[in-house]
Formats: C-alpha cells, sequence, structure tokens
C-alpha cells in the first residue's frame, strides 16, 4: 500500500491532521493508521460516565472519514524503513509525507496494589470504558486518584450520578500546574458542596483488598474505603515508535518539532501528545497535554505538508481550556501568576467579580471571577483564569485570542463587547474589561503622578485567595 | 453647584462615563444629572415583561453612583450657558467638562389610531413599564409593532408568558439592517415555533377601536385582532439640547464627535445614542444604536477627560450585539453581507454547521450556524453572524475581538482554542474555525493553481438562504 501521505494514530490530533491535508491537498492519496478497532472521540471520555449517556455516543464514526476520501487501515505500526511502515501482520504501507499523532499513555503509578481488581487506570480506550461503565453499576463508592482535569470531571460526574466519591490528589490544590491555588479551591470547594469527598496535599501510600479492593492507606496514615478505584494519573508522550524511527525526542516531552511540526527528519510530522512544541512563552520545549494545543498542530501540519504557508505557523503552546465541575466551569489561558513568577515575567493583576447575567437578581446568573495577568513591560495580556457558567466556555477562548493577539490593556477597555441581561454579564460590569480596568488604574499615570501597585502586593494573591476588590466598574449593581 | 465633572444622563452610557472618570481622576468632583426620579437599567428591559421576573429587578442602585462619590443631581437641563446648566426649577450647575448622554427617543410612528387607550409605546421609562404591566394583566391578544431588537425580544417573552403575539413588521425581514435575510429568517422560525404569529412585509395602515384598540389594518388589507398593542420603533438620537447649546449636530445621527468622543465645543463630550460617531469601517458618521457601542464610547469619553491617552481613542461603531428568541440566540458583530456590499467591500463568505456540545447526541445540544465575510484584499474578518444557544452571546465577542484586531483567516486558522463537550462544538468542528476554514479553501493557492470561488457565489448567499457546505470541518461526527 502506498500513499502520499500517511497518517498514525487515530485519535482527535490524527483525525484533524488528516481532513486538514485532505482540504490542503484534494487531489493526494492519505490514509489513517490506528490500531484500535472502534476509536473514541477522547475530549468528551470523562463525561461518557454521565452526562454522555452511554458509551456508544462517544465513538468516533468511522465514515467521517472514508467519505472524505481518507483510506482507514486497522493495526499496530511495529517499525518503519525507507519510507516505509511494518504493521504487526506484516502489511506494508508507504508514504510521502507521514505524520506522527501517537498519542500519549498514563504515567506509571508506583502503588502497591495497584494491580488488585477493582483498580482501574482511566486509558480512554474502549475496553477500558466498558470495564468502568459495568463496575459503576454494583458499586457505592469510588475513589479517584488524580486531581488533574480528568479527575475533577470524573467525579463531578460520578458525583452527580449519586456516587460517594472520593477524590485523592498528592498535590496542595486541585488542577496542581494548570491554575493559582484560589481556583482550585473553588472547584474544591463545588465537587465538596456536590457531595464529593476531597482530600488534597495526600497521596495514595498503598490500596488493600483481597478478591477486590477495599480502600486506601493515604501517606497521612487515613483509610479511605472504596468498592472500585479509578486512576487518573497524567499522560505521558507516547515515544516508542517515534525513537525506534531515530528522531530526536526528548523523553520526558515528546518528539521535538519545530513551528511546522516538522521532526528531525525530512517528511515527518508529529503533533498532538507525543509532540513536544515550544511553548508560547519561553523557548522551552513542553509537552502537549490539552485539545486546544493538539488540534491547532493537527491543522497546522496537515495543510504544510507539500508547502509551507508561513502565515501557517505554530505559535507556541498557550495552555487554553476549561473544566466543568458541578454548575461552575473553570476557563484558563496562557499564564498563571505561578507559572509567570517561575519564568521571570513581571506581571500585574487584574480582579473583578461579576455575574454571567444581569441584573445579578436575574434567575440563572452565576457568579464570575475573572484575574487577568498583564506582562508589566509590554502591557500585553499574557494569562487569564475564568470562573462562571457555562458560557465560560466560550469566554475563555476571547480572552485566548487576546492573550494570541498580544492585547494590551488599552486596547482591551477600547473594545466594543456585546451585553445581553441573559446570556452576559451587565455592560456596567463585564467581567473582562472590569478586570483589565482594575490592572491599569494601577500602573497609569494619574493627575497625582505614576502610581504603580508594588509587585508585591499581585504576588501575594498566590499565597492567599484574594477576594476581588471594590473595583467600581467591576460590580454590575 | 460647581463640579469639575457633569455627566448628562441616566442611561448606562451617562453611568459608565461618570464611573471611567471617578476612575481616571480620582480627585475631581463629578456630578451626574438626570431627569428621571427612577432609573432603569435599559439594556435589560425587554426582558421585564418576561424572565426578569419583575420591574424592581431593572431599577438601577442610586447608591452605585453615590458611593462612588459622583453626586446626583435629579432635574430636567432646560439651556447651557458660559458652563452652567439651567435646571428646570432653577439650579444652576457649573461644569469644567461636560458629558453629554442624552439618549433616544422613539422614532414617530405616523399611524392613524396611535392615540387610542391601548396603543402603548415602548419608551424605556418606568411610567411605561408600569402600564405596559398593568396592562398585561389582563389582555390574551398582544400585538407587536416593530421588528428590530426590541420587537423581536418582546414578542418572545410574552409568547412565551402564555399570550398570543403578533409581530409585524413593514421591512421584508425581521431584524432588517441588522443582519443578513437567512438570519432574520432562522429569528423569525423561532418565533413561530414557540408560537408566535409573525408577519413582515407589510406595515399597519391604521389601528382601530373605541374605548380601547381592538386591533389593526395591514397594508394588506389584513385585519389583526389586538387587546394590547405594543409599539416597539427605532430610536432617534436625543439632540435638542445639543443644538440649543450650538453644538454641531447631524440630526440623523446625532451629536458630531471624533475619537475621542469630543464635540465641536471644547470640554464637552458626547457618548451613547446622542453620538454621532463613525462607522469602524467607513468613514461616514452613523447613529449609536447599541450598547457595546455606548460603553466603549463612554469609557473612553470618560477617562480622556483632562488629559488624553492616545492608545485609547475610539476605534469606529462595529456593530455587535446579540438577541434571546425562544431557545435560539443571534449574536452579530461587523459588517454583515448585504452592509458590505452596500460599502463596496468585496467579501468571501465562510459558513459552518455545528452544535454547541459534542457529540452532537450529548443531551442540550443546539444547532449552530456560523456566517463569517472576509475582506478579499486584506483578508481580514469584517463580519460575523452567529445563531446557537446561550454560549454565542460570548462566543460573538471573540468574534468582535477578532474584527476589532483584524485578525486573517490564517492567523484564526492558527489559533488555538478551547473545546468542551457540555460547553463548545467539538474540537474537529468548532464552527469560527470551520467556517475560516470554508472561505479559505476557495481562495488560497492549491498545488492546482489558485482556485478562487467567483464573487456572484457568495453574494447569492443574499437572495437564497444558503445551507452550510459539506465542509469537511463543520461537522463534528
Amino acid at each position: 500500500m502506498n500513499y502520499d501521505v500517511v497518517v498514525v494514530g487515530g485519535g482527535p490530533s490524527g483525525i484533524q491532521a488528516a481532513l486538514s491535508a485532505r482540504i490542503a491537498y484534494p487531489d493526494r492519496t492519505i490514509a489513517l493508521v490506528r490500531r484500535e478497532e472502534i476509536a473514541l472521540q477522547i475530549g468528551a471520555l470523562s463525561h461518557v460516565l454521565g452526562s454522555l449517556g452511554s458509551l456508544g455516543e462517544s465513538i468516533f464514526p468511522d465514515r467521517f472519514l472514508t467519505q472524505r476520501d481518507i483510506e482507514l487501515i486497522v493495526g499496530q505500526v511495529e517499525g518503519c524503513q525507507d519510507s516505509q511502515l511494518r504493521l504487526h501482520d506484516g502489511r506494508k504501507v508507504s508514504y510521502h509525507k507521514l505524520i506522527l499523532a501517537l498519542g500519549g499513555r498514563p504515567e506509571p503509578l508506583a502503588v502497591p496494589g495497584s494491580d488488585l481488581p477493582g483498580v482501574i487506570e482511566f486509558t480512554r480506550d474502549y475496553d477500558c470504558l466498558k470495564r468502568l461503565g459495568e463496575a459503576l453499576v454494583s458499586v457505592r463508592s469510588v475513589m479517584l486518584v488524580g486531581g488533574g482535569r480528568t479527575g475533577v470531571e470524573i467525579t463531578a460526574e460520578l458525583t452527580r450520578s449519586g456516587k460517594e466519591v472520593t477524590l485523592v490528589e498528592s498535590k496542595a490544590h486541585l488542577l496542581s500546574g494548570l491554575v493559582d491555588p484560589e481556583f482550585g479551591q473553588v472547584i474544591e470547594d463545588e465537587l465538596i458542596r456536590i457531595g464529593a469527598t476531597v482530600i488534597t496535599g495526600y497521596g495514595v501510600r498503598a490500596f488493600a483488598g483481597r478478591q477486590s479492593v477495599l480502600g486506601a492507606d493515604l501517606a497521612d496514615g487515613r483509610w479511605v474505603t472504596a468498592d472500585l478505584v479509578i486512576l487518573a494519573p497524567p499522560f505521558r508522550p507516547a515515544t516508542q515508535l517515534a525513537e525506534a524511527m531515530g528522531l530526536r525526542v526528548d523523553p520526558a516531552n515528546g518528539v521535538i518539532v519545530d513551528e511546522y511540526l516538522r521532526t528531525s527528519a525530512p517528511g515527518i510530522h508529529a503533533v498532538g501528545e507525543c509532540a513536544a512544541a515550544r511553548s508560547f512563552f519561553a523557548t522551552e520545549r513542553q509537552r502537549t497535554t490539552l485539545m486546544s494545543e493538539a488540534m491547532a498542530q493537527a491543522r497546522l501540519a496537515g495543510s504544510n505538508l507539500f508547502t509551507i504557508n508561513v502565515a501557517k505557523s505554530y505559535s507556541g503552546s498557550l495552555g487554553s481550556f476549561s473544566v466543568k465541575a458541578g454548575e461552575l466551569v473553570l476557563g484558563v489561558t496562557g499564564l498563571t501568576e505561578l507559572k509567570a513568577a517561575s519564568l521571570g515575567l513581571q506581571c500585574m493583576v487584574g480582579l473583578a467579580e461579576t455575574t454571567d447575567r444581569h441584573p445579578p437578581g436575574i434567575s440563572g446568573a452565576n457568579k464570575v471571577m475573572v484575574k487577568l495577568l498583564f506582562d508589566r513591560c509590554s502591557h500585553h495580556l499574557v494569562g487569564a483564569q475564568v470562573v462562571g457558567g457555562e458560557s465560560t466556555g466560550e469566554c475563555v477562548n476571547m480572552l485566548a485570542v487576546m492573550v494570541q493577539k498580544k492585547m494590551t490593556d488599552m486596547e482591551i477597555d477600547t473594545l466594543q463587547l456585546g451585553t445581553h441581561p441573559l446570556l452576559t454579564p451587565s455592560p456596567l460590569g463585564y467581567g473582562v474589561i472590569a478586570a483589565t480596568v482594575d490592572a491599569v488604574r494601577n500602573w497609569t499615570p494619574t493627575e497625582r503622578g505614576l502610581l504603580v501597585r508594588p509587585i508585591a502586593a499581585a504576588s501575594a494573591a498566590t499565597a492567599t485567595p484574594r477576594k476581588g476588590r471594590s473595583d467600581s466598574a467591576a460590580r454590575s449593581k
């Protein structure tokens, strides 16, 4: 078998890369090789056990590819030589251009008892989810290990479906490394409000049980009972094939790629979880862990295969995502205050509190908290964290556009943004504008002279959850 | 009475201008003069008769001003001379800087019978809303005259509350001049779906009744029965005071202002509905009719009074708003295809259909339609129309940022945007990206050479509602 373009990997980044290649190169032959018989929409899997209703809903329909003249080959790639992939059953697939979308695999968890029946690792494949779904039918108490995005969302879904759920995270806060502590705390509070138990700061020392798991000993000596344990560890890049092919690989972060997602070998690209791209803010390469990053990489790689469009280069991984827990949505883009500090970026913080409908007394209004970070030198927006209702999912995309376009505080303050009583904060207190004004007022020249809030005051926010200050535009009432 | 800053007008632009002045000039004395005893949050008034629950919820709390050391003066301004306002009761208010936020008044409707009891003009003041609320208690059938934003939203609210509502719009489509016809049609279909009657293309010839209105004769001879008629005409700028003060006024569009919202007289600014600012796209001055425009003007005028910050100039009125009717939300920013054509702008159109949750089978998913317009020369995004669920209110703000930052199709295609099963379209079919790809694929160089879709094909969309084409990235399944 011989194709102009071959994509290895059936996850979202592989699919998107194949689709983008199809649009950019309508006359080329394209094949997608994946090892799974049944492919899942992996972005939705945390919700298979709840909102999504059934596992069937999450199955990726193969006709989505075949209708677009993308050949689907199911098989495990065992090696690659002279522009030819070798599959487990001896089939050979030749390519002119290759896109590796190899995905990731869970970080191993070295905890005694992990092999007990009833301890299931959330590996994102069909069999795992089927087993989980079956196991859940008969259990009452569930323990989630890992307070990242997956752990938080599964905890919320299972709690809502009536299980007794305990979420255990060894770091001091949920979503550690992804959000500033005060936002991790907001999510923790919401999980507790809907009925979950949350333990942070102590990991699992050992799982215990006989025929099946009965619970776990935590590092602080506590015992947590559980009929079922779900491990939700972070994923690491799956780079085995890339290493075997002799590509440059940073084992911790993935296959090394440039701004066109090209690897060290000509004609071979890598995208998504297996790829180590540069950060948007620093030159270091980093893991690709977010769908927003993987999709942009896949679109760009797919359309820069035989030709290069310089306007379509990857600007570096930004870190945009949203998480829903209970009634709350948390959206994040760019740097957190902690991450900015670790990079040596001096930032001004702007805060605002408002409601996502107005006037605040209207039914269905959720509280909104906005935290913006502006670079002190350039005044560019470099990061945003928002908590609110469901519109937060799109609100944070607006903020992601602002960061990617390097918008300054003044530019944001001059924006015309629409408001609507049933859909957004008040025109007098639109959260993003109000938080920008909060940042600006502390460093712009006033009639009294230049007034700049000391950095210490801003970074104090990382230590204690700060309340939104009484900014005159921050409240809509 | 003597103040550094005096704002005339108690609507949202007056309030926002006073708040922004307070932040920019913390040491100045500021007063706001308004004629209403009770001020309302006028952006929310279409919903007072429904979602908002009660008129009381929409009352603007005066403490919002007084707590920020902004003096509130209730009185009708009758004239102005030598930097001194004269109120109806003889009081005098002197200013150093003046901001006029005079608002608008309904366009007169020259229809016989408009003075019958039971015909109420929606004037946005407390007394009008109180009368309307009282009248609604005892009526069954209501006729709305005017299919603009207010007419559409009141129709939706009253229909939902169980009234028999007929909406009459003399133009061929609802939201005429604000959206392209196919989007007016989508809103019309939704109003009909929830139970309203919609008549477009024929205006009212005369209202008829004796003690009270009984109905109306339409231009096509039809008779529509109604126990109550609500007139929702467009508003025109209230410029009487500005004219009396000798300011340059364009009677149709308002008080003429520059990019710092300065009028023709030194020290006097005008903002909001009474101000005629430039369009974002053309040099013509136009009416300010949208909250998004009025709020930006007010923020800028308020902070550019005694000092000028060149980074904070008004970039011209963009036209961003959202409307909710039934379950649908329509969001618009920038140019429509019709408006672009009338300005002589040659545009490429990109379309996409998707769902606002994913996979599409998930409960609560709404259909999403996106229409984007890109300038053929610069490839800048110049306009967007989106129909979807409640997240459309923020999604269109993201698009408004893109238009204001003059983003190109390629820049949008390289963006990292977050997706979430419960909050946004699928990562493989995020509507804004998919519609951009739809526009791009028709004019980017391909291996076969440059392929540009003829303009005729794009503008045909204005004649017949076009269906989203089967773009390979447009569907999430």
